[in-house]
């Protein structure tokens, strides 16, 4: 069953802790992470090539004109993006490619990519998730309330999504994708040429 | 999440092994078996009420007649059924409802309860399974060809399921099917309500 990976799309709000889960799963060999493209600025501690590729806001114009992002959107007056070819490229060699992008641009891979998963992660419930959020000492309230806005706006669609995740300790969300990864290589439809020489 | 059970059609041709994978997952009290119906005559060691219900030929087309027969098929001149009532009164229960049921009712099913699981339980390869029939001292080598050409037929079909789960020991196969099931209550529809309700 030599098969190509699984592309999973992971979102989730501010102070979901997507990232830290993301992270986590990347300790699995299995799983290889696609580093996005953004004109933000570098926060400290940020690598380029490593949390993102940070380019010009021309330079990123002219990667959605060539057809070389897989999906795009602008965020609080930013442009973020997947690159096409790396993802590709994962996926070929038997990675399964996380994509951890908001939901406007997760909307889009499923539309390009349709056996992609979807996941959303949600802390336990939204007391907790304003907790976490204050719990950030770089947030001002302004900015907290900001974010809290668009977490339920995301929240919304959580329902165009196939998977929801709690994230109630980063333990159990990495284990409960893991096991969806590995439900998704059981499928029949990933199994095709499997099933088809099985007779034969 | 006080959510209804998961529906899980099981099906897999004589020798895959479905009836031990089966069993082993009724150990674990989240799942539970719905018996089926059969005209044919009861095996040694069969119990009526626990591995069928063992009825007539009349009264099992009454049962069809009065719709009270969720899928039904004949199957080497018997008629094989799975009675409605116990199913939805177990899956009201929050009960993970088992069907060890062949090809053509497991598609009846799916028709009627498109969020129904169907899983196919296969050896891991033909060799095996032939094997598996013929270690079986009751078969004749007529019963056995029998067998194999329905089995062939039945993995034609394998492409109509959701999931393939190979059967190279119980425990894989049966560890395969919890983490499936366990994926299936991580679905955003599964959860819909308990979105709805998030951001209230």
């Amino acid at each position: 069953m030599a098969n190509p990976g699984v592309l999973i799309v992971i979102s989730g709000p501010s102070g979901s802790g997507k990232s830290t889960v993301t992270s986590k799963l990347l300790k699995d060999t299995r799983f290889a992470f696609s580093v996005s493209a953004t004109t933000r600025a570098p926060r400290a501690g940020e690598e380029h090539g490593k949390h993102y590729f940070f380019i010009t806001k021309e330079e990123f114009e002219a990667l959605i004109d060539g057809g070389q992002m897989l999906e795009h959107a602008q965020y609080v007056g930013n442009y973020y993006g997947t690159p096409r070819e790396p993802v590709e490229r994962l996926l070929a060699e038997g990675k399964h490619v996380i994509l951890e992008i908001e939901t406007k641009g997760a909307l889009q891979v499923k539309a390009a990519y349709p056996d992609a998963i979807m996941i959303m992660i949600l802390p336990p419930d939204i007391e907790t998730l304003e907790g976490r959020l204050r719990g950030r000492k770089s947030n001002t309230e302004e900015d907290i309330k900001n974010r809290l806005e668009t977490a339920k706006s995301e929240i919304k669609i959580a329902r165009e999504y196939d998977y929801l995740v709690i994230n109630d300790t980063v333990e159990n969300a990495v284990c409960e994708i893991k096991k969806i990864v590995d439900s998704e290589t059981h499928r029949t439809a990933y199994n095709a040429e499997f099933i088809d020489n099985y007779i034969k």
